[in-house]
């Protein structure tokens, strides 16, 4: 009879442990998602051992759970870019955006090369320096009241720019990984078709729906908009693997197209209860993934030092020249903005985990360093906004 | 790689066949639900067959989804029922809810067990003969805007009572039919416990709430009523599988409980989405489990008849016996209103089929009835309430 308990019991304890480890983390001034990805490796079977290493295997209903969290998360973060913002935020923000992309995949692959990966997988290691969060550059900005800023404008077109980029870069990287090698033809394909599927898509689907999007309403049910774009998310998402996407991109593609419709906002509304739900499942999984194990020792730790000061050094640099034109200290603060990665980095660790590129060792280092660097950006970008309280506006 | 395609894929075709059903039924002025369920079973083995046997057996993704859906709807309606509204609507609806409960359960006993049934197997069934579905009933009174007529407010009263007596029998019929055949004391102790437990979480939960729940507000997060109340509703839907009792019947205290705190209306609307997204997994895979192989020949249409006759005519006497105090034409509507079954009748059919009480065929008719009573009722309530505009006003 009460087969549903035990599975129960299991959902209870991921989420409060979620809630738990996201408000001790905003206590401290850290981005929630810190202290989920802490709370999921304390539960998890590195320390209580709540989470067993079965339960949260490929396949099983919290793997589930944590890819529909994870896509409605990156869906959501869609839902608030517009491909006219992408355009308004101008030659700047792209510039940190390409900059922030290329200083830390050459400075990562060249480090993981050094370390005695080969070139592909170097690459795929690499992949996992680039990506800005978003999600939690944009949380940190808000709660420092910085949003209206000129730096805070640059860092979300550029994190937004950057994330595309990585996604493109993590597509292409995935294929390459594929078994196939670095073959010229088959990158050419694979980017091709990669473009041409984001192309089509964003482009076509931001116009058909900022040309109509009444129809979304014309069904009876009372949520026919918000069913008809989670329709669109789930479909996009498998859609974009079928092109050796990952599916997080085609969820982004459909929140993007979403953000044109005149529901936006009430859409916007309508998708938080879901992250409420649906993301602490991602985030606490990947933290029970952590092995703490592989940490343990010297040569570990050294790495993961080595490899955070990477990710932080190569960020603030790119981030710091395509942004000069702002001033030193504009650029400053940019750099800094650009720093957390935060949710892509670990989708990264995840997807290399899974397909055998990452060793556990590496994994946890990675997934570490996202930790790390959500952890140092809030205090280190809160101190240099008050620092320097009116930017530079060299923009209008 | 590509390990979360399949079930992306799956995921996308439930959702998008619910929401296709859904429509459908509501454009023939039918509950959406109806053609969920419908869409299920067309998309799953019986027709179909694009959803498999395995991916809908015990702990699958899609079973735990649709577990996570219909303990979420329980939630939903408990968080629009408060204590306070189940004592105003006073006598008449208690009435009503007892007889409705009663007359139903008499009848589909004696039924089942006139059927061949042993009086435990039996019991079982004529539970699934029990309970109005109060999603139902209020989505169809507010379809026809009526919802402020003296018989709405006795259906809508009657059918929670209803809820609260068939999950109690539910719990009851369920720990019976776990093995120890009608011992008097474990029915007594069964009894006791599942009152105590929600006399108990009911009560003292909505005093808490009532006396402060400011404090949901606290924590940092910007969700954190919602999370807190989430968590309560996972916690106690598996505190009551201890209690021998459906998960759902937690997850409708944890409703309850929280429809008394000052968040309630924010509550309510946030969980609407969540609804949304969740609740088309309960209701496809319930149909999808339907053999329409076993309904394939006269006799089982026969039954099918049968029980449908039997379920609605005995909550149609019940109703009415209940309510004769407002006269025979409100009373005749209040017996109607009482009639569709919805959710529950589909929650039991569905534990009787996990616990093997029901037979495939038993398990379809029991489904395909309370599909039958969900379409008949909407059309001649409609024609009741037109033909006789101004109710009897019996009460203030």
């Amino acid at each position: 009879m009460h087969h549903a308990s035990d599975i129960l019991l299991t959902l209870f304890i991921v989420f409060v442990a979620a809630q738990i480890g996201g408000e001790i983390a905003q206590r401290l001034k850290l981005p929630g998602v810190v202290g989920e990805i802490a709370a999921g490796c304390i539960v998890g079977p590195s320390v209580l051992g709540w989470i067993t290493p079965d339960q949260i295997a490929v396949g099983t209903p919290l793997d589930v759970l944590a890819e529909i969290g994870v896509v409605l998360l990156l869906f959501a973060v869609g839902l608030e870019t517009r491909l006219e913002d992408l355009k308004r935020v101008g030659k700047v923000a792209f510039l940190v955006g390409v900059l922030g992309v290329i200083v830390p995949f050459a400075m990562g692959g060249t480090w993981a090369h050094a370390s005695g990966f080969d070139w592909g997988k170097s690459l795929f290691v690499a992949a996992a320096f680039v990506a800005t969060s978003a999600g939690i550059t944009a949380r940190v900005l808000q709660e420092l009241n910085a949003l209206q800023r000129t730096e805070s404008k640059v860092i979300l077109g550029a994190a937004v720019i950057d994330d595309i980029l990585a996604m493109l870069l993590l597509g292409v990287v995935v294929s390459l990984q594929g078994g196939q090698g670095v073959n010229p033809v088959h990158l050419l394909t694979v980017m091709g078709s990669a473009v041409a599927f984001i192309a089509v898509i964003g482009w076509g689907g931001s116009r058909v729906m900022r040309w109509n999007s009444g129809w979304l309403d014309k069904p009876h049910s009372q949520h026919s908009a918000l069913a008809i774009v989670l329709a669109l998310c789930l479909g996009l998402a498998y859609v974009s693997t079928l092109f050796g996407l990952a599916a997080i991109i085609g969820a982004f593609l459909a929140g993007m197209i979403a953000s044109e419709t005149r529901q936006q906002h009430t859409l916007e509304k309508q998708v938080q209860p879901l992250l409420a739900l649906l993301t602490p499942f991602f985030f606490v999984i990947t933290g029970s993934k952590i092995d703490l194990g592989q940490l343990g020792n010297a040569s570990a730790l050294m790495a993961l030092g080595v490899v955070t000061l990477i990710a932080i050094v190569s960020k603030l640099v790119g981030g710091f020249l395509g942004s000069m034109a702002l001033g030193r200290r504009s650029a400053t603060i940019v750099g800094f903005g650009m720093v957390p990665r935060g949710e892509v980095g670990v989708v990264i660790a995840s997807l290399g985990l899974a397909a055998g590129v990452f060793s556990d060792r590496m994994y946890a280092i990675i997934v570490a360093m996202s930790l790390l660097t959500a952890m140092v950006t809030p205090p280190v970008l809160a101190w240099l906004l008050r620092r320097w309280p009116e930017p530079a506006r060299k923009e209008a």
